[in-house]
């Protein structure tokens, strides 16, 4: 069985090893990693082979089958000790998608429990973690969509589809969703330099399911709205602080600025495992900054001069007061606030 | 006489024929665009050799020159007849620079006075407008600088330097002004996307300079603000309205909503020529959507995928009451309304 939304299976566990669709190469290239042990997991992760919260927090669960395999074969008795190493080398892959800990959480616990070789036992967890995955981006797919009106013009940052989750997505679950049952009059995506997620992946996956897409540069979205071709921006988070601050790609911030500026609505999809109610609000989050290189090379070739520097956030922080509603797979949140987050935690699935 | 800023001479006449520094090619080539017709000035500006609303305008005068000449060659008597399409031609390059136009009318009237021979007088008009843009620039780059506090965080957007105008710069001599003066804390520069007139031109301009400069996404521009690194956007503008609204490069206009939610100040830089009292308001201002592909590839690669589209608008429409101030050659206008601008319009040069 491999996982997946349609023709999309970015995360496949095939023949004891774990097989990524390489993000870095798409569209022009559909080719797989194969990652066959937690260095490989760490470095596919780190250097963006598979990105998007969702999916490194499945992805990681998966490494820890690969890396307790091993320590297994090493040890039997003694595996446990030593795996503990590989998982704080996954955990440190990225800093700023909580999924990965949460992920990493989960499996700890199903470690607890397993006596005698874990290889099958948290296969079947990982699997879990994965197959949840996909259920949750369906059922906030519906969610979300039930939000929007008739007649839509819908804007979305980066990549939050398949490629980006277990299969189908989280804010692109939404639009999947309202498109298919009429309510979309326009998608637009931001290209989202500077590693270009827009163009290169969430194209690519609304090619791939006929959903028309039209691409602006980052900087055309506050015309775009001046021209009324926008009623809702909808993103994702790679983590949401108790408070209903989101860390999210860079641009987010941006975004929900100007979309308030409009009186355009604005929607964050992420699944409850991507709120943080250890981290009270956004500033406490640890935000990545990535090698300037991503952004004075394109396709490998600099553009800018000798000489000149670059500042690389990966990510920035959207305060709750600009967020219209927040949608998980336990249920919607509208003008979220930390009591109402705890609210919705504590309801029954 | 060539005339520019420092070892930077975009716009230069030579031998009767008009050598533009090709920006397409910058800055990892430094090579020449011959310019000896009209045809060849024509496809110059509307193919981005030369681009920036002063350098269009100059460029354009220079145009006129090489055009009456060719006419003057084929039919003493009836040049100014044939030189009729050339303006029109010549005009309808590039559709929201308003310099463009305000240069080729300068170039008219000084034509009516011509008899005989048209190409010296012609060549001196062509001069003046490229010396007086330098020289406004100078002005206005003491008139910014001026504004500015001590220990300051700047950031600008496209490129609006020495490439961009005659030489010396809009909103970047103020920057070089200041700069020099000891003013500025940090020079950051938006990438500025699609055409990337940030990091190819603006950092290698500033480079030449020897003044230090970090390239940004256009996207990071709000998370930039929020941790309090900016204190001023400088910008220019290729057209003003009569009422204070700027059409500048796409992007500017999601700038001026995020500078203004974190209390950043946003300057406008840009001469007098680029007023169009003719023009009542921004929403009147005609605004180029340039091809898709300068979106959907890269490096002359295509990054999207074949079936996504692209929405290429190559500028906005910056509100007045956004703007804190608008530097002109002539003086200072603070929070910027019809009356004000035409009153300063009437002031003394």
């Amino acid at each position: 069985m491999i996982l997946g939304h349609d023709n999309i299976r970015g995360i496949q566990w095939l023949g004891g090893e774990l097989r990524l669709l390489d993000q870095r190469f798409l569209p022009e290239t559909e080719t797989y990693f194969a990652a066959k042990n937690v260095a490989d997991v760490q470095h596919a992760i780190g250097d963006m082979v598979v990105r998007g919260a969702p999916a490194i927090g499945i992805t990681a669960a998966y490494g820890v089958v690969l890396a307790a395999t091993a320590c297994f074969r090493k040890s039997r008795s003694g595996w446990k000790e030593l795996l503990k190493k590989d998982l704080v080398q996954l955990a440190a892959a990225r800093p700023t998608a909580v999924n990965l800990t949460w992920a990493l959480d989960r499996m700890k616990v199903c470690l607890r429990k397993v006596n005698g070789d874990p290889d099958s036992v948290l296969l079947v967890e990982a699997q879990a973690i994965h197959q949840e995955d996909i259920a949750a981006n369906r059922h906030m797919g519906e969610l979300g969509a039930a939000l929007l009106g008739a007649d839509c013009g819908v804007l979305t940052h980066c990549n939050t589809g398949s490629l980006a989750t277990g299969g189908y997505g989280t804010a692109l679950g939404v639009i999947r969703n309202a498109w298919a049952s009429g309510q979309v009059r326009d998608v637009f995506a931001d290209e989202t330099r500077p590693w270009l997620q827009g163009s290169r992946l969430t194209a690519w996956e609304l090619v791939k399911d006929q959903i028309p897409v039209t691409l602006i540069a980052d900087g055309a979205a506050a015309h775009l709205m001046a021209v009324g071709r926008v009623d809702w921006v909808i993103v994702g988070a790679d983590r949401i602080a108790a408070n209903g601050d989101i860390a999210n790609k860079i641009g987010t911030y941006g975004l929900a600025i100007i979309a308030r500026h409009h009186g355009v609505r604005f929607m964050v999809v992420a699944p409850l495992s991507s709120v943080d109610f250890d981290t009270q609000q956004g500033a406490d989050i640890q935000l990545e900054i990535r090698p300037e290189q991503e952004l004075l090379q394109l396709a490998g070739k600099r553009v800018a001069p000798d000489g000149a520097k670059g500042w690389n956030p990966a990510f920035d922080i959207t305060p709750a007061e600009l967020i219209d509603v927040i949608v998980t797979e336990r249920g919607v949140v509208r003008e979220p606030t930390a009591e109402k987050l705890a609210a919705l935690a504590k309801t029954n699935p």
